[in-house]
């Protein structure tokens, strides 16, 4: 049971920063940048495989999304987005990765309220070479920890602090990820959404302002219903999870990972499940059409 | 009723970045600084009168605080943290203003979790000259706004998205300040703390997670008890602001204001009433005795 991590930036890397393809050594921001300040500003992070990247008009209209609800202008439109997308994989050589995108509220002298007058968002990107680890096929464990963010996580923010400490803290008890729990409630994890099987039947919380909207979690939702099992967005309570048949979660960099123990204890048998198994083979033939459909595009 | 923002930086401005005074125009920090892609920071702002930053050593103390919360080690220590702030505001002439410093967990490829290995935190400061705007003395407009932030407001962190969008609520609304409700009970506002008159005892909400703890609070409320006046830590209702008899701010920039107006509505008589007269006093002595205490120390 690894611990997810960005690989090393490599010499030669090249990012986006403000319009322009930049090396990596060379890019700078303002001190005074709101995203550094404030963490005023959102992000994206899209899958790689084979060279392209998966879901790109999802995760653009949630940035766009994720703007508006911030009163926040992306200054790039889908085709900007998608070119810098692909510029920014090719320039770098990525085959299986991920890209990440923020764009903030730009550079301007503190004060909390928005900048008066034009400033223009800052946009930063990077495209990395992460190859997938094949041992969370095998399971992970998990922790179960309080849910302290704020009310509106829907929104995919860099305020990541709450979410920093909660993964930190798994890491540190040897899991991969924390299970977050609200008043009783499973929300989701650190850094993806999770889903338990009881009585044949997967729930996972409804996609409201108490979880991030994943793209892989909307994926395999779909797919999941498409191949024939009962998926149910109900939340469910933090004392269904000692009685979980399987537990599972879902995030854009790692798919589907089955999570076979729980603050030391075994979920289930304490081996991946049948039905994580029939989830995570469906989300895959969506990631499959997925890749058909680019390459017929291109 | 004016809008609090930081002056414009001036050419020639000197900030402090890792160890140097560097032009502001040269400051430049990574793009992966963990404060630009996470929030993972904190910060303290000290007020300057007579070209003397008041009340360091509880600002220092409260940035030590907030940094032990987060697991963050804050690479200045009492001395150092003193001398820093002196060097910048003796090298931006400042003799009326404020000085902001900010600590992160410095620069590492993204990943949630902590960097591994030796990893320096980003120190970034600045000194500014802002004079005091004496037409706040006559009282202030606030707007009734939903507390959304996460549970450690207590913690005095980047992640202030949740502040900044209230404030710019607040702005749009034509008011100065906004006051935060959670779950019926004022905990305070956006970037200050707020306190309530009824019966001529003053409330304000106890220092515990759910409010930052302002240093500005805390002499003011010492200083408020020595001058004999009736202040209480306890939690008040927003059904209690429509009744208050006087509601007054604290600030580390502005001190002790008047709320006179609230969603519209005057409070109490609708000008600043005697008692925060009494508190603004005391306040303003405890600031005295503190620019006593530093010139005797120098």
């Amino acid at each position: 049971v690894g611990v997810h991590a960005v690989t090393q930036s490599e010499a030669g890397e090249v990012v986006y920063l403000n319009g322009q393809l930049v090396a990596r050594s060379e890019a700078r921001i303002d001190p005074e940048d709101r995203g550094f300040l404030f963490g005023d500003g959102i992000y994206e992070v899209l899958e790689v495989q084979a060279g392209l990247p998966l879901f790109a008009q999802a995760h653009y209209e949630r940035l766009v999304r994720s703007a508006q609800a911030i009163q926040l202008s992306v200054p790039l439109d889908k085709d900007g987005f998608l070119r810098t997308i692909r510029e920014l994989v090719a320039a770098n050589g990525v085959e299986e990765g991920l890209v990440y995108l923020q764009v903030t509220r730009g550079v301007a002298p503190r004060s909390h309220a928005f900048p008066q007058g034009e400033v223009p968002p800052t946009v930063f990107a990077f495209a990395r070479s992460q190859p997938p680890d094949p041992s969370l096929a095998q399971g992970v464990a998990a922790v179960v920890l309080p849910d302290q963010r704020w009310y509106r996580v829907d929104l995919k923010t860099v305020n990541l602090l709450p979410n920093v400490l909660a993964s930190q803290e798994a890491r540190r008890r040897g899991a991969y990820e924390a299970i977050l729990v609200r008043d009783g409630v499973v929300t989701e994890c650190s850094h993806s959404n999770v889903w338990m099987v009881r009585g044949g039947v997967v729930y996972t919380h409804p996609a409201d302002t108490w979880i991030l909207h994943g793209v892989t979690r909307a994926v395999t939702l779909q797919a999941a219903r498409q191949a024939g099992i009962d998926v149910r967005e109900e939340a469910f309570l933090e004392v269904d999870l000692w009685e979980a048949q399987e537990l599972f979660l879902t995030s854009t960099t790692a798919g589907v990972v089955p999570i076979v123990r729980i603050n030391g204890r075994p979920v289930g048998t304490g081996v991946p499940g049948p039905v994580t198994g029939q989830v995570s083979r469906a989300y895959r033939q969506a990631v499959e059409a997925e890749l058909r459909r680019l390459r017929e595009e291109s």
